[in-house]
C-alpha cells in the first residue's frame, strides 16, 4: 500500500529537526518493570520542546512554508500543546501568532501560549466556535493557518517521535502512543511501518473519547459527539488524513476509563519521577488493563507531555 | 588542611558504586536560565535508585563491612530516604534491615521501606525517642548501625554525587547542596576541594532549620532545637564529622524560607517536568533569592530527591 507519506519524507523531517528540538530521553523503571511483566521504554516527550510532542509537528510544518508564507505569521485552534507549539514555532521564525483557545482550555496552557509572544483569541468550546473564529482570524491578519493534526507535514513531524524511540531501544514488540486527533498515532504507525515492520502499534484512547476506536470499527470517520475524559489532550475527532493512515495500519486500539488513566498517571509520577498530563497515562493504562497481551513483552509507550494546571490537579 | 576523607577514598567510592546505583543525568532549561540570568545544571538524584542520593551513601557504607558485620543485618533511624536507602542496601546483600521512624513520616516513605523488605519500627518524633529506640533494636537483633550522615563512609558516598556532577559539567563557578545532617553538604565540599578547587560550594538551608548556619558562624556544633520548615529531610542537626568538613570548606551558607521553598519547587515541576520533594528546591531558592551573587555563573544544584506524599501535597 502506498502513503501519502513516504519513509524519506520521515527521514527529511528528522534532519530538519535535528538541533532545533530536543531528541528526548527514554525512561525505564524496575519497579514497572514488576508491575506489568514486561519491559517498558517510555518515551519522555514532556521534556520536549514546549513540554509536549506537537513541537515536533508544529516546527516541520513551519519549516516546510515559503517566506512569503510565513510572513503574516501562524494561526491556529488548539485546546493547548499545539497552541504552544504553532506560538513556540512563529517566535523561532520571527512572525507572530495567533492562537484560538476554548475558553475554559488550562491555565498553564493560556499562559504559555502568551509567553511565547503569540496573541490569544478566546472562542467557546466547541468545535464549531473554533472554527469559525479561526477563519475570522485568517481572514483579519493572512495568517497560515497550521492544522493541530489534519496535515500531512504536521503528521511527518510527529512521525519523527516513534523514529527516535525505534532507534534508541531494541526490538519493540509494541509502540503505544495515545489517540486524539491522530497526528502523533498516525505518525507512529508510520514509522513502525518503515523502519521497524515487526513492531505493531497499538492505540490507547480514553473510553469517553473513543471515537478513533468507533472509527475503525466502522471502517469511517465516527466524529466524537460529546468528550467525558480528564485526558484533555485526547478530546478530538480524527481527521481525513489521519484517519487515512490509522485504517489500514492501526490494528488494534484498547480503550480506558478516568480511574485506569489516574492509577497509571500516579505511577509514573510516583516511580519515574517525571511530571505528566493525564494523556500519557493512557498507554501505560493501556498495558495495565490487559496484562495478557503485553507480558514478556518490550513496550515503547510515549508520554506525550507534561503541562498541566498543578493548583487544580489532585490525586 | 588534611581531611578524614582522602581523594583517594572518593575514588575508591565512585568505583565500588559503579553499576550498584544510576549515574543520574543533568538537566538544563533555558526557561529557568532566563529567570535567574544563571546556567543551571540540576543533578537529578530523585532518579537515583530508591529515588534520593542517600543511596550512594548506605551502599557504599554497606559494602566496607566485612560479611560478619553485614550477617545480622543493618539498622538505622530515619525519617526517610536514608531509611529506604538501607532498607534497600540490606535487601542487595540478603540480610535483614530494622528501620526506626518516627510515626509522623510521610506515608510514602514509609511503604517504601516495607516494599523493600524491612521491618519498621515506629517512635516518637524527638531525637531522644528515636535513639533509645534504635538502641533497643541494636540490642535486640544485633544488626550494624549505619548513621543517616555522621559517618565518613556514608559521607563518602555522597561525595560521589558532586564528583559525578563536576565531571558531567564543564567550569561549574559553584555547587550548591541543602544542608540537613550535612553528609551531602560535606561530601560535596570535599569532592570540589579535591576535584575541582576553584569551584565554591554555597550551602542552602531552611531559615526554620537553620542550625549549620548558625554552627558555621559560632564555630561549634549549635543543635536545631525545634524545626519549621516544609523540606522535611532537612529538619536535622549537623554531626561531629560533617562540621568538621563543613565549617573549614563551606564559607557560606544562604537562608530561604517556606514560600520561597515552593516557588522554586514549583519551578522545577513546571519547567523541568519532574518530581521533587521540598528538600529539594532549596537550592534554585537560594538562587533565585540572591540574583547579584550569582547571575551569569555556571551553577550546579543538587536535587536530592523525589519522594513525597502526593495524595497530601498541594501548590
Amino acid at each position: 500500500m502506498l502513503f501519502p507519506i513516504s519513509q524519506s519524507d520521515i527521514d527529511n523531517a528528522a534532519s530538519v529537526l535535528n538541533g532545533r528540538i530536543h531528541r528526548t530521553p527514554i525512561l525505564t523503571s524496575e519497579a514497572l518493570n514488576e508491575r506489568t511483566g514486561a519491559r517498558l521504554f517510555f518515551k519522555c516527550e514532556n521534556f520536549q520542546k514546549i513540554g509536549a510532542f506537537k513541537a515536533r509537528g508544529a516546527t516541520y510544518a513551519a519549516s516546510t512554508l515559503t517566506d512569503e508564507e510565513r510572513t503574516r505569521g501562524f494561526c491556529t485552534h488548539s485546546s493547548g500543546n499545539h497552541g504552544q507549539a504553532v506560538a513556540w514555532a512563529a517566535q523561532q521564525y520571527g512572525v507572530p501568532a495567533y492562537i484560538v483557545m476554548p475558553s475554559n482550555a488550562p491555565e498553564v496552557k493560556k499562559k504559555a501560549v502568551l509567553g511565547y509572544g503569540a496573541e490569544i483569541i478566546e472562542c467557546k468550546p466547541t468545535l464549531e466556535a473554533r472554527e469559525r473564529t479561526l477563519l475570522e482570524v485568517e481572514q483579519r491578519t493572512g495568517a497560515y493557518f497550521l492544522h493541530p493534526f489534519n496535515d500531512l507535514r504536521v503528521i511527518t513531524g510527529q512521525a519523527t517521535c516513534a523514529k527516535e524511540l525505534i532507534e534508541d531501544t531494541e526490538d519493540l514488540d509494541f509502540i503505544i502512543p495515545p489517540v486524539g486527533g491522530g497526528g502523533l498515532a498516525a505518525g507512529s504507525c508510520l514509522s513502525a511501518h518503515y523502519y521497524a515492520p515487526h513492531t505493531q502499534v497499538v492505540g490507547g484512547e480514553p473510553e469517553g473519547a473513543d471515537d478513533a476506536f468507533q472509527s475503525l470499527k466502522a471502517g469511517k470517520i465516527i466524529p466524537l459527539v460529546k468528550a467525558n475524559t480528564i485526558a484533555d489532550g485526547l478530546r478530538t475527532s480524527l481527521g481525513k488524513h489521519t484517519f487515512g493512515i490509522l485504517y489500514p495500519l492501526m490494528k488494534r486500539i484498547v480503550l480506558v476509563n478516568d480511574e485506569e488513566i489516574k492509577t497509571a498517571m500516579r505511577l509514573i509520577w510516583e516511580r519515574l519521577k517525571i511530571v505528566i498530563e493525564p494523556s500519557c497515562a493512557v498507554p501505560l493504562a493501556v498495558v495495565i488493563k490487559e496484562p495478557d497481551a503485553f507480558r514478556g513483552k518490550n513496550i515503547g509507550l510515549i508520554l506525550t507531555g507534561g503541562n498541566l494546571d498543578l493548583d487544580s490537579w489532585r490525586f
